[in-house]
């Protein structure tokens, strides 16, 4: 396995004056998912996505993109999510394959990433939001009443369970709790869409019920990161950064409690709630 | 012209009690990047890519993406940029053409947008950083001795020109700085690579000299940032935030000047200087 953190040597300096130290670099590296059925036949498989990602926790990832874009909407319709050994030496690591359930076809216009490029529906924050309910299988049960104990208590459970963040500074997290403010899992990546897949494809490998759970992400709450609480039928997103228009708008007509700005024992309600 | 912030009626709370209260948010819309010969025509036209962005410079971020990607490697490759309007009503403000020079064929192969899938090279940290460098036509020319005086500067002057943040708290800057910290031009979006391609899309049609400008951006340096300055032929990048272990390297083979942590009076040196 690929360390998600990287020893450097570099050169500090403060008020004028160099210093040759050492510093923790978190790990950036490209991951590249394929899908398939039955055994690895390389003839068959097909490539379905690159991002970059800092190494660990890549099964996860795999199945949480998988859930989030709405390719699928069990996780039953994983057979199972593995690291690709038919690879050369410098790229072992860096490649899953998500073996498919034989009833689910591998059909590339479907599995194509971008989903706005393929649809016909029009490039406007109303079509944006249309495809992400015309992918979207399960109305999400609102959260109902915020109580602001539970919230402001979030971020501090957060980042006491942080490692990578501690080290290197660079990185981005994604918790779920449950209602009481429990932390039940946490993930970190470079990429803050990936940390939330990680947390989600976690999520689904422990079979934890999402709709009972509130999500907080440790940056801000773009439409991207709201798309994929609302696929995945997450019921509250908290951000400790500045939410976007267009996922106000899509959390308040998608029944999901947004909050922003979340910092000490203030926090800001854009929807919901 | 969409609006780069939209109000909105929120609910602060903050100990535990509740005001309702106006806020301002960053816009967040869909913007579609388009390629054609000639005049406008419909069928003629390809559809390259679709980017979450901040409206604004839409022209300019077209123009930088193709030229960051390495699609173009002449701003004269381009004739113009220019929003489409043979596009539905809500859609009007979020397309834009570029007009490619008679000379540029129009290949779908070369124009796909993710060239890590495409290459055969593999999924690698060495691969992405040889697909830098295959893409790029301009050696870096090193920047030489840094200047702490002029570093530390940068900063200040970038966040006393923004003018979305301040409303805000939610959007990314880039900025291009003279060798002496003069402030040539600040782009602003809620994307980091859109904020780079904008500021590099506008320095273009401004015909700056990259080669002796350097680069300041508000959030971390990611590979994808530093790969947009290296295929740019900027010299030096500074960043707010931490850089990842895949920039250095790219920016170490590269000749970039690759700063992190720029805060105060203090900054880490990473590639470079």
């Amino acid at each position: 396995m690929r360390a998600p953190v990287a020893p450097i040597a570099i050169h500090r300096v403060e008020g004028g004056r160099y210093m040759a130290t050492d510093d923790i670099l978190v790990t950036e590296e490209p991951l590249e998912i394929r899908l398939g059925h039955g055994p690895l036949d390389d003839r068959k498989e097909m490539r379905l996505s690159v991002t970059m990602r800092t190494p660990g926790n890549d099964e996860e990832l795999a199945l949480g993109f998988l859930f989030t874009e709405g390719l699928i909407t069990e996780s039953t319709q994983v057979v199972r999510v593995e690291q690709c050994n038919n690879v050369k030496e410098e790229e072992r690591g860096n490649v899953v394959r998500a073996e498919l359930h034989p009833g689910v076809a591998l059909d590339p216009m479907k599995w194509q990433r971008n989903f706005y490029t393929t649809s016909s529906c029009g490039v406007c924050g109303k079509s944006s939001i249309e495809a992400v309910h015309a992918t979207c299988r399960r109305p999400i049960i609102p959260w109902g009443a915020i109580d602001p104990v539970v919230i402001t208590a979030l971020p501090d459970r957060m980042r006491e369970a942080q490692t990578v963040f501690k080290h290197t500074g660079g990185i981005h997290a994604a918790a779920l709790f449950d209602r009481s403010g429990n932390l039940l899992l946490l993930r970190e990546d470079i990429g803050r869409h990936n940390a939330v897949d990680k947390v989600i494809g976690a999520a689904q490998l422990a079979a934890l019920p999402l709709a009972a759970c509130q999500l907080l992400v440790s940056g801000r709450a773009g439409f991207e990161l709201v798309q994929k609480c609302v696929v995945a039928g997450i019921p509250l997103m908290a951000a400790v950064g500045a939410p976007s228009s267009l996922a106000v708008k899509l959390a308040g007509e998608s029944g999901l409690t947004l909050i922003g700005f979340l910092r000490g024992d203030r926090f800001n309600v854009y929807a919901g709630g």
